[in-house]
């Protein structure tokens, strides 16, 4: 709270001085110095200017996050993904047909070359094997559990370590500042929001994602809880993004960032509002210290949205060049 | 702004003292005394009150209300389908074909009674008409400019002046006590968006209710549109208020209001959830000031919440015995 403040006041103070004193107080830490790092201070210090141009009130001040390979690490794969392998094997003795029956054979076996080639389609049965037929409160329960006990294959740390210290400072710096901050993602809404408000500073309210259906129910007990079936209901990607956003916030934002090619129209939809917006990528441009991937890459594939921001200017976050730190744990 | 923060004030203050001095900044100053007032005034105390058995971290004070009914009338009929009937006669020289077409013949012929009976399927059929082949800022324009210009039948003012006074002094005690207040209603989401700040405080983000499918277009000039579909994707009454609640905002609320069977399954889910809640129904018995309704209207029936209501001991308020005031206008 404290950090909070103060980035507020270096902003205040830098509006009334002629020269910012960003030095003593730098509200982006782990972003080297450059055009990147500029743009969002630029944009920052811009809307937040009574009476300059660029003025945004603060009830309009929206910004919006990708999380998988934005806000934190999407390889090798998808961690909602991780999740329900995990939770098919933790699942299996209950359904001894699955060690016969493809998607759930190769989950078992541990296959890896069938896992990396699932189809859409057995995607979708893993998830619903796992997220469904259980309440609400339930499957927070076993997401909150996972995310306890889990470790990333490579990192060999809690999932949640491995979020972007970068972004972390500008989810700061922008609610300093009165923006308030959203996420925006692919993701499944309830496997998010467990977590997102301890991580990121963001609550549930302001997470926004994939959901399945979910049923209201009376139990005899004369206790209601809500069902989670295994029906998709909102898919929050892609064109699915501006949608969520007008159907959850019901605002346009003024600032949103992305990496692939499913934050493409919610990047659109930013851009096409009247003032001034900041629409930014992050490329995955650093195999060492994360991972490098962009056109090729089956998950997280940044290739048409990349030319369209080369095409309209949006800023491309070049991880390895731009970011000194990539993980919190680096600090300690 | 300024009432807010004294109304704050004067809650703090009260928690220190022995005797709290209501009388002299009374936060609720169109409730008459009695025992529904009261109801209020102890759970915001003791939610809020630091060390309380009963306290609520800030971030978990949400308070949902409805909407019609609720927070402004909803008599002779839901002000969203005048809203709608009137778009089928501005539309009427577009659709020649309409005057020969139920449900629109009535409409157009201003058939009382044949309008008084219209089925779902009809009220449907002139939302669809009314609603849809629209970009979602052309509904938005749409909606303020009939709020602007559209005069209640009987009281012959703007739809916004039937808002409850009282209940606009309940949204801003409890805000000023950093409950974050939504509004949950079977009542159209974008139809309540462009209005429910300014009238209400409540920002867009912050309203749930019914909608339809919106698709995302790119079009020719490389701007993308958000277009209103004729189909429904969510209702927000009954049953889909707790799934409206979890899936918007993601947290069961601390406090909620309602009016009619619509909102039993919303205060149920409340009700459902650990320490202290509030749930409450505004019964309308006032035929004078606003209406007098409750088992036998088609409109916002109170039926079996209120005797849901009876049994849990939830809060009924009684329009004429408790509220001093029924709209703002009186107040000038």
């Amino acid at each position: 709270m404290q950090r909070r403040s103060f980035v507020g006041s270096v902003i205040a103070a830098s509006l009334l001085r002629p020269v910012p004193s960003w030095a003593q107080g730098d509200p982006l830490p782990s972003w080297n110095d450059g055009p990147n790092r500029q743009s969002i201070i630029d944009f920052v210090t811009r809307t937040t200017t009574p009476g300059g141009r660029d003025w945004i009130p603060p009830p309009e001040r929206i910004a919006t996050f990708d999380n998988d390979g934005t806000l934190w690490t999407e390889q090798p794969m998808y961690f909602q993904m991780l999740f329900a392998l995990d939770r098919i094997k933790a699942l299996a003795s209950q359904h001894p047909e699955w060690r016969t029956t493809e998607p759930f054979r190769s989950v078992l076996a541990d296959d890896r070359a069938q896992l990396a080639a699932l189809s859409e389609k057995a995607m979708v049965d893993i998830v619903a094997a796992t997220h469904a037929g259980l309440t609400t409160e339930q499957f927070r329960q076993i997401v909150l559990d996972w995310m306890a006990t889990a470790r990333h294959p490579r990192f060999n740390r809690p999932y949640t370590d491995l979020v972007y210290q970068p972004m972390l400072e500008l989810l700061t710096l922008l609610r300093a500042n009165q923006f308030k901050t959203f996420i925006v993602s692919g993701g499944g809404i309830e496997f998010m929001r467990p977590w997102a408000e301890r991580v990121y500073g963001i609550p549930p309210e302001q997470v926004v994602g994939s959901s399945a259906i979910t049923r209201y129910v009376m139990q005899a007990s004369d206790k209601p809880v809500l069902m989670k079936e295994a029906k998709v209901e909102f898919v929050d990607d892609g064109p699915g993004k501006p949608v969520g956003i007008n159907h959850f916030i019901g605002r346009r934002p003024s600032f949103a960032f992305g990496n692939s090619d499913g934050d493409q129209q919610m990047l659109e939809w930013t851009a096409a509002g009247d003032g001034l917006r900041y629409m930014g990528l992050v490329h995955h441009t650093d195999a060492v210290r994360e991972y490098a991937y962009d056109r090729g890459s089956p998950v997280g594939r940044l290739d048409k949205a990349w030319d369209e921001a080369v095409r309209r200017k949006w800023t491309v976050v070049d991880m390895k060049a731009d970011w000194k730190v990539i993980y919190p744990f680096e600090l300690r």
